[in-house]
């Protein structure tokens, strides 16, 4: 398989505050067209380093890809290093030129003279269109090496890549076909999970498989590899096939959806309808089912009762429930999810209650205790929970068992 | 200055599917001692890249630091990359694997033999206790250089840092002292922030003014160097003093809290209440009052009204004025925080609602057109905002404007 480098350009990358978000989509795209990612780069605004990053690069690897640095600021320096490392003088092309000062005169602005810089191009390289932005993106055929600089913003990188990059990348994959696929498990931990597929994926060496752990799900990732997109879906359908059997109902996404799409869709399928009864999560819950777009087919309202009172007024939790067993008790997460549900009129009630901290808990009841509970037609039921982390971890894993605890009870 | 570089080692930081953040936290120590970052590079478990990268990293830097690829697989190459590369063979401590074996005898499991791998550390070189995992840290002083092995998981990367690493490069920061400042805007976009500021920021080399804008609001990071933290202090209130006056109430963050921090202290200093009423944000502005610790002091309820039925029952919108002016109208806006007001007995009331799309726009009213109402003791009023982006970023702006309408005509 043929494989390629990345190197993210720009000062502000090597800052605590941000980091190169780019090469993640620019991964992607390459391992569908069968190329592999064997190192990635950040550097500043700094010659020597981006000097000797490149030269390495194309030693190394048959097609290096570059973000950043290409704008009209003297940090820019993108062109400069490159025309030096591959010995071609900068060139202006006055096409470019025309063309940016086009963009410029279009939105009324005049074009200060340092966008000139943006019509230099290395000699006998090839200048890319930017639609939404006005520096060019360049490649470079250098020997058996594609050298290819892309602008650093991603809404003016992907539309480029995607319109002149790909094209060019696509003989130079040649005959490997990379696929992927994705499984979301709820309800486990990760070494959970590892040690029931461990068995199955281990006797494996392509498909690849990879298991995350993204604070509130267990992630896995499929990675085939064969001369043709059919040949290597047989290969992932085989070992997805028997890790998914092994999982079962654990298994909520079988094509990468997320918890909320997923219990949205069902849902929707089966013409249901739900509201929410939130404390500690403090809508955390809904505004998950509202992320979904077209939720307002299923989701009707929701509630959060911080207070008491509020539980009492808003949901019809008698007062006397809360005073015998307290507001985080079984009693009143189903109380929270009946009283929702009979006053919304939905097929489900979802009732949220808890101890999210930092303070509140108590050796009896302790942070991260939840209880959630589930209405239905003719059903109603709660599960409690003890959550590990912080308060952020805590209410969102509680929204995520909430989740999981419909899909259980009423979405199979 | 001195500088360092982070080598990130792991194949799966090389997919579309996780990207390196220990670098981050190790950017903020290491700038935090004086130290700037040059240059970040990701490899996979591949020796040849691992070699390379290694020795380019020593060859330019005073200070290199690793993270990853020191478990007990055979994937895990650091170790023997770094013995070949610093010329120094593998010595087995025995007092680390005793260490090691204890670890796992002390949770009643037994030691698998590749563990062993483990207590292997290069000749001279120094072991760092791990805590909280197996993997212990190495450190090597290669002539002037200093290289620094530590272990990829954050929970045991990040004490040994602190406990280890921190102390021993101290003394190579030198004189140099960094200090940064974050101040955040709302209500202003990036280019018309660095407009007004560009005039001030740019007369100084020193701090250093970084402008991002992360979806909602404008960031603005200072970074001073100075002999010491006083000079440093001094540098930045100077530059970021002539800022703040610039851009007046726009900054709603001096220390970098969030504007849910910002609005639950001022709603705490004031002794004030709140409540919220939502459409289309679909509790993400309860979410977000409700992420601060403490929240439930002055944040009682929230009601999510989808339907028009619930805007009338649960916040006593007149189902007549829905009909005359649309469920998104200023009017509406107003009367659901209005209605929250009077229902949840609190000082504020917030009122959202809205189209965040994909569907249900139309050309008298597009996605993306959202109203926010605001309800005091002694004031009602909204304003309209047609806001950018898909349906997540329309969400997110949207909450975002309601909480800086509260802020303002409240909370100054």
């Amino acid at each position: 398989m043929s494989h390629a480098e990345i190197i993210a350009i720009g000062s502000e990358l090597l800052t605590p505050f941000r980091s190169d978000t780019n090469s993640l989509w620019l991964t992607a795209e390459l391992n569908a067209l069968g190329i592999a990612v064997r190192r990635k780069t950040v550097v500043g605004d700094d010659e020597l380093f981006l000097e000797e990053t490149l030269r390495d690069a194309l030693r190394n690897s048959p097609v290096v890809i570059t973000t950043g640095g290409l704008g009209p600021t003297e940090d820019d320096i993108t062109r400069k290093v490159v025309a030096r490392v591959t010995q071609r003088p900068l060139v202006l092309q006055p096409e470019l030129l025309d063309r940016i000062r086009h963009q410029f005169e279009s939105r009324g602005l005049k074009m200060a003279p340092n966008n000139e810089r943006q019509a230099l191009v290395p000699r006998d390289a090839e200048a890319l269109r930017n639609e939404y932005g006005t520096a060019p993106g360049i490649v470079i055929a250098e020997g058996d090496r594609l050298l290819i600089l892309l602008p650093g913003p991603p809404r003016e990188m992907r539309p480029m890549f995607t319109a002149y990059v790909r094209p060019k990348l696509t003989p130079l994959a040649g005959s490997a076909r990379l696929r992927t696929r994705t499984l979301r498990v709820a309800g486990m931990g990760e070494s959970q999970v590892d040690d029931l597929i461990a068995p199955i994926y281990t006797r494996y060496t392509n498909p690849t498989t990879t298991i995350l752990f993204n604070n509130t799900e267990v992630e896995l990732h499929f990675t085939a590899s064969a001369p043709s997109d059919a040949e290597a879906e047989a290969l992932l359908d085989e070992v997805v096939g028997q890790v998914e059997e092994v999982l079962g109902v654990n298994v909520f996404s079988h094509r990468g959806e997320t918890l909320e799409q997923i219990v949205g869709l069902r849902l929707t399928l089966k013409g249901y309808t739900i509201a929410t009864a939130e404390s500690c999560t403090g809508g955390l819950l809904s505004k998950r089912l509202t992320d979904v777009p077209g939720s307002s087919k299923y989701f009707l309202e929701g509630v959060i009762a911080y207070t008491n009172e509020a539980k009492t007024r808003l949901l019809g939790v008698p007062a006397e429930l809360i005073a015998e067993h307290g507001a985080v008790s079984a009693e009143v997460a189903e109380a929270m999810a009946t009283g929702i549900k009979a006053r919304a009129g939905t097929t489900i009630g979802v009732g949220i209650t808890g101890i999210a901290g930092p303070d509140g808990g108590t050796d009896e009841k302790p942070v991260g205790l939840v209880y959630v509970g589930v209405a239905g037609d003719f059903i109603v039921t709660h599960r409690k929970f003890i959550l590990p982390g912080d308060r952020d971890r805590i209410r969102h894993l509680a929204s995520q068992v909430a989740l999981d605890l419909v899909r259980r009870t009423f979405l199979l």
